[in-house]
């Protein structure tokens, strides 16, 4: 299996007719039902019918010279929390399975079909995208595409391997505390978290509204860039790359750079290398600040806090049809008190503003994603202190971003034939333009493109 | 005594050398510390040697031509819950008072310092803000300015009872569910509760972060405007006038008419005809919706969910040292857990969006401010069920537009020689100038100017 091609080089193929979205899709299609392959367990459900007709339709108006975006007849998965017209979201859980079908399309989704995309499926996820494993219960969970041992990461953990695995071109994801980028660094992709507030939430089924984010996984920064400015309602253009040469990038030695696997350091040297040999100037900071998070986090979360809120009336009346694990945490919500919330909230905005003082004068930070390659999936099954410990070592990184209210991106950062391994480079708030083209640079120093299933990968 | 001059009459006459700035404080100072006036308990500080050094100050550069806005030399009066730069913020409190001196003015009240103004001094205040009613165990309770007997109407007691006796021209208050416009109504004066967001909270004691708002009382509504713009940092005018003849003014049926007492029925219906003989379309609508709002509060209130959050380490250390109802409503936010915060923030948006569509098709909403004028003091000082439930009242009609996140203006529309009665017109969320600009129409049609205690107002 060589690498996965890009939304730029699927829309070349198909504008020259070397390609056609029914092609497209049917391939998608052939992998996501195939028995020897994770299909099963990535989607909550495969819209093979519409796919198919969709991809038609593409073909036929491209015929007519109607082609909406670079996105067009290209096949993309949703995360399973998304309201897609007419059907019910589950939100990967067995609990919403009476709930109502949605009555129209997530905005982001309603983006995304005007631009033309094909949706194939709704991608499995952690039960109410609570946890960054991307264990599920109820509809199994997707090995890693490395490694079907493993885990995939999560909570989007359908959307990315559904991406490694060749089932769809970009899988959209979404991001409170790291469900967008755990997934894309454990399984090899891009994987990017815009400012919470750059693509609408309405019609995503919340966690923590003050955290939320929604996200792409792709093959490549430039299709996650196309995919993040068509949900975010803008031209869906790649930006300029931005040159890597006399560019500041700052990595902060407190916090982030804690426990990490030998995997990991190895990768996320190699790339502080490539980083420098074309040009970055590398700066290692101490940022104290990161340090406070644990004991802001003593008061309580906002994904436990606004979880709750969302969930208790369900909790109260059929606790016993959620993932114990999920509920545990969702419970720990009814803990806070309304002035606990409130000083989370002011300790969050004074972190904020500090950290910005930290950060100013840098063009990024980057660190790795998470700390750790991908575990093994049946030790987590089984144990419930490896469970938690393993949730919040692979939280903690990605967190800073989605507390701070910043964007961050995630690149394959790891050498073929190893497990796989995400840079971060984090930006500012609203920055999210600039941290694309920045990663446009570093993708192509890093000199990695996704979607090779390395390790064992033809075996599954 | 004779109704008081506006702004722009006094900048005319500053202008044209018929006053001095130096006289205008003067005559302010004389009132402010006549022992028989209320003075001593609308004022927790005077700065009368300040106050003399601004104002000839502001003579003098006046006849070098510099007069930097026409507030310029003339005086006003702030609430004790703003920083001055230097001074202990004590909120009408005893509990501050060993907190350390601000280090800057607020903003709001450095942008009137930068305008010319001059400050009289720091006015008295429900303890930190947290009642309608304006008692003060501490500095004493002002009396209204009609009949020292009866209650002047809080929390902004002493900014009301300082416009309305001429010991300022204009007094800067702060309203988190009525506590300008509800002085402002039982003293007779104009009030203006302005969009929350529009005035800088920065240096502002909070009550609630997410209901406060500065805004100004004054003499008329051109008072009002001027200083509304020289605090939101705009230009120091006068909007234009809004003709009242076709305007489509809605009457709101439901809650806010409800236990008007004779008083109030007498001087709203006789503002309802001259509307009418203005040539302003009144219409009667239920808005159901804001009969939900008790049940909304059931929840819990962000002024004592955020007032407890802010308030819980003094509660803790020095509760005695509170005024014991202040106290017992802050404690109320104890009881409040964040899922009840959050769903007290999801009710608040939810209202928001569907009493828009309620009023989207008129110019604004017009009821009286309070239901019933002034009760007498003592009934309330010693008789707690009185209290509370005085309190409850005067506070639901002004708090609608707190809690809809909406501006709304008080002009007094009583007959002279009655108690003051405020008519309140209530616009959408940032239509502040536009409801300034048919305030002006308002109190044109109604005829009437502030100021003027005709009800044994000169026995006092």
């Amino acid at each position: 299996m060589s690498y996965r091609p890009g939304i730029a080089q699927l829309a070349q193929e198909l504008a020259s007719g070397q390609t056609t979205s029914a092609g497209l899709i049917e391939q998608a299609l052939t992998l996501a039902e195939d028995p020897n392959d994770q299909g099963a367990r990535v989607f909550i459900r495969v819209y093979d019918d519409a796919a198919r007709e969709a991809a038609r339709s593409s073909d036929r108006l491209r015929q007519h010279g109607i082609v909406p975006s670079p996105l067009a007849g290209i096949p993309i998965s949703v995360k399973d929390l998304f309201d897609i017209s007419g059907e019910t979201t589950l939100a990967g859980s067995a609990v919403l399975m009476d709930a109502p079908p949605a009555e129209r399309d997530a905005i982001a989704i309603g983006r995304l079909r005007a631009a033309g995309a094909v949706i194939i499926g709704r991608t499995n996820m952690t039960e109410f995208a609570f946890s960054g494993l991307g264990l599920n219960p109820h509809y199994g969970t997707p090995g890693n595409p490395v490694d079907p041992t493993l885990i995939p990461g999560g909570s989007s953990s359908g959307a990315g391997v559904s991406v490694a695995n060749g089932m769809a071109v970009v899988g959209i994801g979404t991001d409170t505390g790291g469900s967008v980028r755990i997934p894309a660094a454990l399984c090899g992709t891009v994987g990017f978290k815009p400012t919470a507030s750059r693509i609408p939430r309405d019609g995503v089924l919340p966690l923590s509204p003050t955290l939320d984010s929604v996200g792409p996984l792709g093959p490549d920064v430039a299709s996650c860039a196309i995919v993040d400015a068509i949900m975010a309602g803008e031209p869906p253009d790649v930006p300029d790359l931005i040159p890597l040469d006399g560019l500041r990038l700052a990595i902060p030695l407190r916090y982030v750079l804690d426990d990490l696997d030998q995997p990991v350091i190895t990768a996320f040297q190699y790339a502080l290398q490539r980083l420098k040999a074309a040009g970055a100037r590398l700066s290692e900071i101490p940022f104290f600040e990161l340090e406070e998070l644990p004991s802001i986090f003593a008061i309580g979360t906002f994904a436990a806090a606004e979880g709750y809120a969302w969930h208790r009336r369900l909790l109260r009346s059929c606790e016993d049809l959620y993932d114990p694990r999920v509920a545990v945490r969702l419970r720990a919500g009814a803990e806070l008190s309304a002035g606990d919330y409130l000083d989370l909230s002011s300790a969050r905005r004074d972190l904020m503003r500090r950290a910005l003082r930290v950060t100013r004068g840098f063009d990024a930070l980057i660190m790795p994603t998470v700390p750790q390659v991908a575990p093994a999936l049946a030790d987590l099954e089984t144990d419930d202190a490896a469970y938690w410990a393993a949730n919040s070592l692979f939280l903690r990184n990605p967190g800073v971003a989605n507390f701070l209210d910043r964007c961050a991106l995630t690149i394959p950062c790891h050498e073929p034939g190893t497990l796989p391994v995400g840079l971060t480079i984090m930006g500012e708030h609203g920055s999210d333009r600039r941290m694309l083209g920045i990663g446009l640079a570093i993708e192509q120093a890093l000199g990695y493109r996704a979607g090779a299933p390395s390790v064992a990968g033809a075996e599954f």
